[in-house]
């Protein structure tokens, strides 16, 4: 994500990430209404992980402590704090989210850099986990062979290299889940928010983040033929990310048996709309894969490369038309079974 | 303190306080050996507070997760974890000290930002905390006259500006101590580190810290004659800091009464001898004070400011001999009382 707050940041181009909270906001109300024992916690310990510099993050802590101090305020003695834990990789640009932190705030905030794939917090110590649209993120990309310009693997053809993604996605949502399992009380809630896709869509009317994706590849390999980048590059460069169905991340969700799952929801993110023209939707993605891209092909490049993607948007009768989107996101609501 | 770790950084020009680690840790291991009950507890929390990027604060931290390893490694049951909180002002350079963290670290590392004259952990929540060279900074310089281009108190001249300086001192301590005192757990230790200097010395042949801050007003002084800078500015600009006798530490300590003093111990700082030349002496305050001066003067003027304090140094016969400083560090080890 890029850092800061200037033109191309991640706070100002992610409104896209954002419209997922407001969609999620009754269904994480009435979950901890219904499920989280509060009647024994005196210091409720919350974490969202893969918060970036925090700009979305902020009201979904906003919902979950509201909501947990509404269930409380019916208990006889109700004196409590709320500790909240903002993750990210520790690359991610703290000081921007500490700076950005609400003031007056009623909780206390700490910053927990490192990779959520792995331990974080002490066993039995949290009591709601959150992560929204951060889960499609791969540790790695798979050692697959792409072809014709690809940059990742496509979301129609399930090939060997639809496979190898699938499978990496697998294991990290599973080491996620397990690192998450040490961390949670037992009846602790944990939300997840997962961009997902139809298993199949109407490349002739529709399109996912998965078909955006690949365009973005598509604009490498005209760069390769023009003689501006080496085409070797971008036979070697690999999203790491991937777009799982519904299907798909409830299986793997059921394969954990730390879990209940609590609510699976189909929820069609309004963010969408909130990104209406090109030169937007070419903003979002320069603010998540900028430095993926630089690191790769060097920053003198960036400029040119999301002005072509932009034109392409613009060029495509199906993609000029965020109505075309069939992308969605996927609520899980798990609870920490007892140990 | 200048962030990153450039030529200017603290990191590279902290080895003074970097020095009194190493005096403190047989004391620090005597005192987790005998006092801290480490019996009933497999979550050990541990915080540094004002912790700037952490060069300072690892040793520190690996000394003190080390005594209380050995400890509880003679209990049957020694299964444990610890989190370590780094606590600074929410402006510190956090993005640093998480990319500064040792690797394959044995412990949680969290960022804890904010104000550490307030609350920012729950109650009962902390095991040891820690403190080194950061409660000598006042939240405020005093609202007092200071005359002759000085910047502070003269610590030899026991008048109003010199009390209105120790009111505020009593005032923040007081405060760091109330809002730990709400954090730790009883029977919790802490251990301060705060530099000190005698109730009088000789001026003529011995300096203090003092000595030092107020040589830097007389190069803004000098600048102002010369037409460089404002002496209004000048006579507006106050250091807001504050270097005790060990006798006023003792006192304010005491009255409060919610610990009780294990250890009061005052030490030769031998970091003093780690900055040989007078060239080293100044990138030393640059490091520290350089956005202080540049935030209300001009960062224009930066490098002829402490071009002209090392030239200082070097022609007083008392001041370019480091043996000559007479300036101490006081070590004292606090233990929570049972509330």
């Amino acid at each position: 994500m890029n850092a800061g707050e200037g033109q191309h940041s991640y706070v100002k181009n992610s409104t896209y990430q954002r419209g997922v909270v407001n969609v999620a906001k009754s269904i994480i109300e009435e979950e901890i209404a219904k499920k989280l024992d509060v009647s024994s916690i005196n210091s409720f310990r919350i974490a969202d992980y893969g918060c970036a510099t925090g700009h979305n993050s902020f009201p979904a802590i906003k919902i979950i402590t509201q909501a947990i101090t509404r269930k409380i305020s019916g208990l006889a003695s109700h004196d409590h704090e709320f500790s909240v834990y903002f993750n990210d990789n520790v690359t991610n640009d703290f000081n921007t989210l500490f700076r950005s932190l609400p003031k007056n705030n009623y909780y206390n905030a700490l910053g927990l850099p490192g990779d959520f794939h792995g331990r974080l917090l002490p066993k039995s110590s949290l009591h709601f986990a959150y992560c929204s649209w951060s889960l499609h993120w791969l540790t790695e990309a798979p050692a697959t062979a792409l072809n014709n310009g690809a940059t990742m693997y496509s979301g129609n053809i399930k090939d060997q290299v639809y496979d190898a993604y699938l499978y990496q996605f697998g294991k990290d949502l599973g080491s996620f889940l397990d690192a998450r399992a040490h961390e949670l009380v037992s009846g602790g809630l944990m939300t997840l928010l997962i961009p997902t896709v139809p298993s199949f869509w109407d490349p002739q009317t529709e399109y996912t983040l998965i078909t955006e994706i690949n365009l973005l590849g598509s604009c490498l390999m005209d760069m390769a033929k023009e003689g501006i980048i080496d085409e070797a590059k971008v036979d070697a460069f690999k999203t790491p990310l991937y777009f799982a169905t519904p299907e798909e991340l409830k299986t793997i969700i059921d394969n954990n048996n730390n879990y209940s799952i609590e609510r699976f929801e189909i929820l069609n993110n309004p963010g969408k709309h909130t990104l209406p023209s090109v030169s937007d939707r070419a903003a979002f993605y320069r603010a998540v894969i900028e430095k993926l891209i630089g690191d790769h092909f060097g920053t003198e490049i960036i400029d040119e490369f999301f002005n072509r993607y932009m034109k392409k948007l613009a060029a495509s009768s199906v993609l000029v038309n965020s109505g075309n989107d069939k992308s969605h996101v996927t609520l899980v609501v798990l609870k920490r079974k007892a140990n």
